[in-house]
């Protein structure tokens, strides 16, 4: 529970002084500028009065009761002082000091040392090294912050690593008039969590968009839960920065280098319903609409101008944003066609001319609410100083307020309208001075509709084997190092996944029986566990079709890699399938994460792949399959059969079932597996697992 | 010449009348408001002033020299007046007036004519259904124009094809305070033309940049020509929209169905280093920068920030922009070593953390500016209320007007530091509300850097034998058709593109003498005009290894396209090259388009492919390889040769010169394209021709 920070009944500034220019001087000021509810205690040993207040030499010297302490004196005192919160029953204290975690050794082990008297007391540390929180809440009105920004009360709250990151956001909410709700910047994040921040908002009832920017995610597990938990009933958008500064971690195969802490973020928002934004702006503009407008059912928009061009420009975005332009029924068409002007064009755009006042411009936004082809609209208005603007915004502030559908809109004007801006901001409507803003907001929006709308995954739990799946595993337990071939090809039969005729032999005289059980043509690998890429060093030899020819395959490839005493598999070659690459990663703490691509140079180059998190649905495995920019080749092209995708769902999922079942699984990698059509059944030709020891 | 349009001695407002709400009105009303320089004439036969001036029942009236007219008059009435402007001698006549081409035939005959009476006087047209003009040169500052958006003086000129995109582009230079050049939105342009007016910017001395607003290209081939003039003295950014709006002209080879009309655009832009820009708002925050800053020699930024989190936005969009991020020399390293607070972090970024004041932040940009080893400057500035922020924004503007080296400025206040902003614009420095827009801005600089520091490109010429290719295509003139492939592997020939070697065989008996020549394994393919792809309709047969396959594969196929009574093309069958594929389209007007991509998927479902306008120098067809997303394809992956590269590019240059030699080629597909390791040729495996009639 975080209500003694976001809602203290009382605050006590360690470290406030008469200097405007100190971190206490300020935070007292905030809290006075923002009419904070409750009683301040400027803490300072040498001051009798800080501006009006009395000051305490210690928290220890207050008479009365205190929620929350902000702390800005130098911080090598910062124990001391805590020891008297704790002793004072102080709950929260917000360290804004730095010199902690963030300058090295010495720091961390002052900050444990802080978390660990706090704890003693059952104080809880929200920092060090941090901004503050604000909840504009006006029974609360707290800003204990060392900010700038002016709050006012709103219904957005926002949670940011970066202090300078989660300004920009408020700032540029002040600047177009619309408040937030609270507002935290946390800095080292050493007690009081980013989780429970958005836990926390996420019980609040008057938060209804929350606004999350992340550098790191220091608890990925304890995200996903609470963004579980969250987001069927409020949007999370948020921001990951860093996407270029945390390098990519060098493991060995192409499932590990391609699964990044990027990817990582990337899949928990998926999993859970989180928007991804990739800008401050974008995100900004989408909260907007998000606090004050219906989500829409679907993805039909119609736009409704007064300025031919802009709307072009709203169609371009609206279309690349994945948007579909609605159909009009017949009904709003007729309707439209009495109201307008004969000049109007009612179709999608429907450009009601700038010659439109209040009753054609408003009569259409009416008409085109009432349509069921229609999920969302995007107005563009521009205040043709022939007509009556500000009729035309009273009217559409009317509509706005009463609308079950979302409306946005661009407005192209200046100051000497700024009563139109206004009237159609009061109603709810977000007014944005782009087209391409208002076409990306309502793409955002459409996006959470779906994921509001979805239905309950179907998982699916196929019949395994997993007690031999075990046996096979244990033997190679103990350390960390990829298991042989033939071991992870009886690993995934155990979880009914398919895999190609293979016999592994160690010696030459051994070939002739092993071709026993196969068919020509075949394919002879090396299978060492020091030989990680096989094809680049020589260590396949494809489409061997006799024994002669397997014989000198053999004996060439037993002399290159005479060093490495390596083993050797034949397997027969397939020919004529499609090669895609299933792959599996381990997240400490988490879920391991599924890949799926189309193999060689897709995966390689292009990095066609789509990740997700473990356990699959059926409906994930088959979004991560359609996801993929090469679907169509799936898909048949010139006249070639599809493959069987449904086939290649089943072995997602029960990948996802393998990994999920054995944590000791670090990475795995099937490829290529070979997808074919529906007579013939989709084999993995090579696999490689690397355990994690004990 | 536009000096009458754009710096006029006198102005006449035919429909200027007392009600505020006209066109003719508001007009006079804004030549006023920005005190034009010359007389005004309003004319109306009605009422004997217009506000307080006198007003002319016709231009015949006015008693001295009219150089513009503004016309706001019914369209049916506008011949009428035009023959009176005729007879006066004015030179240039706005129409502001609708109703001409854009509502169907009848308005199109009207502008014809109203374009004819204009000629016969020497009196040229500016729309009809136009904006109109504005020219804030101090001297003339001409607003005729009858929309809202106060204008100042600058260096910026605008010319927008939507009056509502033109508005908006000057709504938002107006609101960061920032004037413009010119301005033109021109209508119909059934006589004045874009490209007069980008070249008379072109040709304006106070004009630093050109922003350009395009829907459709009426003269691509003189917009191409005036802007080759322009853009190597001053960059020429442009917006195309209606990207979605224009269907693909359903064609039926590859090359065709690729190049629509948004490719023209594209490839015109890059053949005369136009930027092109994908939303109003990175046009607009990119020409604030142009206007003022100069130019960057490399593609090296650095980023100074007093506060974290921003810059590494800066970071992330920069490296996604396509830029690099300098490493500073030792040298300035030390300096900043010395400048800067200990807890600051001399790298890159530079983070010289909020404490830092003018000597640390000033001090520290200045160092920077002297590093060789930096293009480009991108700061992020928080007001930290701690400091002597307006200090430092004054030493910034100071380094600012001084520097050789573009700097671009994200900076978080509010109002309180409206002098912060004020100093650091007011030195030309641009200032913008978010990192990711400065990053993306020094983007585009960098951008237009590299096109103004371009080399003369190398043109080769090929020896050739077009008089040979010229008699083969001459068989087939006279009608639009595709050729037979085996005359379209003669005219390859002619212009030393290598083809498979290839025989064509009309009947089975004359299969035994094809034979002769080529070598197993063999392709078999049906060739007939009415057959396009072959292979969807079982026209290919494959990796034909003997004469017993040979004939079955022939009768099966004679059979199948018994009716269409095609010819066969027998051709040596090649493995293990690389498929590409090679297009040419030819434009109406312009020189041809060159398409080159990958083969199959590539093309087909990813359009991983790249146009470029002929003629093609080797650095137009270099950069088309490299550019192409599978690349890496033609590198070499795992432990591939990579493709002789350079044998690609002689064959996309012969193609470039073919396709120019003979205009009456409308399109050809090279496809696919085998391309080897450079000890074997590359050679053409199918190719489409199609021409034109006469």
């Amino acid at each position: 529970m975080l209500d003694a920070l976001f809602k203290p009944k009382s605050v006590a500034i360690i470290g406030a002084s008469n200097n405007p220019l100190s971190i206490g001087h300020i935070v007292l000021q905030n809290l006075l500028d923002h009419n904070f509810k409750g009683p301040i205690y400027p803490i300072n040993p040498k001051s009798k009065y800080i501006k009006s207040f009395r000051a305490y030499p210690s928290v220890t010297d207050i008479p009365d009761e205190v929620d929350l302490v902000n702390i800005s004196i130098k911080n090598t005192l910062v124990p001391l002082v805590l020891e008297e919160c704790g002793k004072k029953g102080v709950k929260f204290a917000i360290v804004h000091t730095a010199g902690f975690k963030e300058v090295g050794e010495e720091g961390l082990k002052l900050e444990k040392q802080i978390v660990k008297i706090a704890h003693k007391y059952g104080m809880r540390i929200y920092g060090p090294n941090s901004q503050g929180i604000q909840n504009s809440d006006p029974e609360v009105s707290v800003y204990a912050n060392f900010t700038f920004v002016p709050m006012s009360p709103g219904n957005i709250s926002i949670v940011a690593q970066s202090g300078g990151v989660g300004e920009t956001l408020k700032l540029h909410l002040y600047r177009i008039g619309k408040g937030i709700r609270m507002y935290s910047s946390f800095g080292n994040e050493a007690d009081v969590s980013m989780n429970e921040i958005i836990d926390y908002y996420g019980q609040d009832e008057d938060t209804k968009v929350i606004m999350v920017h992340i550098e790191t995610l220091k608890d990925p597990a304890g995200f996903l839960e609470v963004a579980n938990r969250v987001t069927p009933k409020k949007p999370i958008l948020a921001l990951k920065t860093g996407k270029t500064s945390e390098g990519t971690k060098a493991v060995a195969s192409h499932t590990g280098s391609l699964i990044e802490q990027e990817t990582i973020a990337d899949v928990i928002f998926k999993k859970s319903g989180v928007l991804r934004f990739h800008s401050q702006e974008d995100m900004i503009d989408a909260a907007v609409a998000f606090s004050n407008q219906p989500v829409p059912k679907g993805d039909r928009v119609v736009i409704v101008t007064n300025t031919g061009g802009p709307a072009i420009i709203a169609v371009d975005e609206c279309i690349s944003a994945g948007l579909k332009l609605a159909e009009l029924s017949s009904q709003t068409k007729e309707i439209l066609g009495k109201l307008v002007f004969q000049e109007a064009i009612v179709s999608n755009p429907v450009d009601v001319v700038a010659t439109a006042g209040p009753e054609q411009y408003g009569g259409t936004v009416e008409a085109l609410l009432k349509d069921p082809n229609i999920d969302s609209l995007l107005l563009v208005f521009v205040t043709a100083p022939f007509v009556d603007c500000e009729g035309i915004a009273r009217k559409l502030g009317e509509i706005g307020k009463a609308s079950d559908k979302p409306i946005v809109c661009q407005v192209i004007t200046i100051e000497k309208w700024a009563e139109v801006i206004r009237l159609i901001r009061e109603s709810g409507i977000p007014v944005y001075d782009f087209a391409e803003t208002a076409a990306r907001v309502l793409s955002a929006m459409t996006e959470y509709g779906k994921i509001t709308q979805r239905k309950a995954p179907s998982f699916k739990k196929f019949e395994i084997d997993k007690s031999k799946a075990e046996s096979v595993l244990s033997r190679h337990k103990g350390k960390d190092k990829f298991i042989p071939q033939d071991d992870v090809f009886k690993i995934l039969q155990c979880y009914g996944i398919p895999t190609v005729t293979t016999t592994r032999i160690d010696k030459e005289d051994e070939l002739e029986k092993a071709i026993q059980k196969l068919k020509y043509p075949l394919v002879l690998k090396v299978d060492a566990e020091s030989i990680i890429h096989k094809t680049e060093v020589g260590g396949v030899a494809v489409n061997i079709k006799d024994k002669a020819s397997l014989q000198a395959a053999f004996k060439k490839m037993a002399r290159k890699f005479e060093k490495q005493k390596p083993g050797f598999i034949l397997q027969e070659y397939l020919e004529g399938g499609k090669e895609v690459i299933l792959g599996a990663k381990r997240n400490e703490g988490l879920q391991p994460t599924l890949m799926f691509g189309l193999g060689g140079i897709f995966v390689e180059t292009l990095k066609d792949v789509q990740f997700r998190m473990a356990p699959l649905s059926e409906e994930d495995a088959l979004e991560m399959i359609r996801s993929i920019k090469g679907y169509a080749i799936l898909e048949g092209t010139r006249g070639e059969k599809a493959v069987d995708i449904n086939r290649l769902i089943e072995i997602l999922i029960r990948l996802s079932q393998l990994v999920s079942d054995f944590p000791e699984i670090d990475e795995m990698d099937l490829n290529p597996v070979f997808a074919f059509e529906k007579s013939k059944e989709t084999v993995v030709v090579d696999a490689r697992l690397k355990i994690v020891g004990a």
